[in-house]
């Protein structure tokens, strides 16, 4: 390992690791994996993006405007803290078995139905405007979330092309859950 | 109403929206309280603190140093991520009425677990150093939830001192929620 290299303690299938690979990737930085078997994950993640963002601020992932980078906040804090922290595995286990699912979806489908009405003030290209932010780190790992609890996303088409938008961004693939070091092979693509 | 007056959208009981109200009341910005009596409430307050610190830096809630900051965030999301949403009134209604309190309770003591162990390393009079900073904010209205809960806070010295020593700053008693325009008569104080 490479003095000063930072090391990201990351699980392949956690949406709060990735949302971290996604920023590292796009700002460039070189980085050590320990994979870490996570019992419990949390929206914590959000303050290493801010860190990375004053340390390293190019490219930008929160714009310069403040009520810009509100709605950054916002919708990552909707993603982050209202959405994740209820479909987590931590959580779902204090849930009987036979509702764990409909627990996750319903999680999951009262966030995005507030989500998708405030992207539809916010949204260009990506959640805010046409730059990728904070919140397109946020938005993907959600919906790869969703689609693993077999959430009909038909109702939500802001969400589902701002997500597809970026899927063909190459930080947002070389951080994917399937590609990464501890991914199980049953998983890789 | 003052023309360019801020309005705050508040729920007397709301820990989101007494976050809002310290940093309201610490920067001296003068507002009009609106309340709703909130069904659901979120993480997305943070946001707005968020804003205020950019558009009203004095006085500061985040420290200048980057690792500094990253500690108050991690905190403040530990908090309005972590536990807050685990706990509220949304999550509380689709847990059967007899399992509520048990399950509060045990969201607030896998959070404050972890919590004290950081504040172990961050705190020096309040959260994160000496400076009432964001984490401050976050962390007084939880432990309110904590005891309207009944958790025992005996085992978290670190968190009750803080608390302890927030509780008598004006900014936090003017805008307790035994204190709000839409607080019960029974529940003033």
């Amino acid at each position: 390992m490479q003095a000063g290299k930072p090391i990201l303690y990351s699980y392949f299938r956690s949406s709060c690791s990735w949302r971290v690979r996604i920023a590292l990737a796009l700002k460039g930085i070189d980085y050590e994996t320990v994979p870490i078997n996570l019992i419990k994950d949390g929206g914590q993640q959000l303050a290493i993006i801010e860190y990375l963002e004053e340390t390293r601020p190019t490219p930008r992932l929160l714009p310069q405007d403040p009520k810009k980078r509100a709605s950054v906040r916002m919708i990552s804090d909707l993603i982050a803290g209202g959405i994740q922290p209820l479909q987590n595995l931590s959580v779902l286990k204090q849930v009987e078995e036979e509702f764990q699912l409909t627990w996750a979806q319903n999680a999951i489908i009262s966030g995005f139905n507030a989500l998708e009405q405030i992207l539809q003030s916010t949204a260009g290209t990506y959640c805010v405007g046409d730059e990728v932010t904070m919140a397109d780190l946020c938005l993907v790992p959600q919906v790869a979330n969703a689609e693993r609890f077999k959430v009909d996303c038909t109702p939500y088409p802001t969400i589902s092309s701002i997500n597809k938008r970026l899927l063909v961004l190459e930080a947002f693939q070389v951080t994917h859950p399937c590609r990464q070091p501890d991914t199980p092979t049953e998983l890789r693509a």
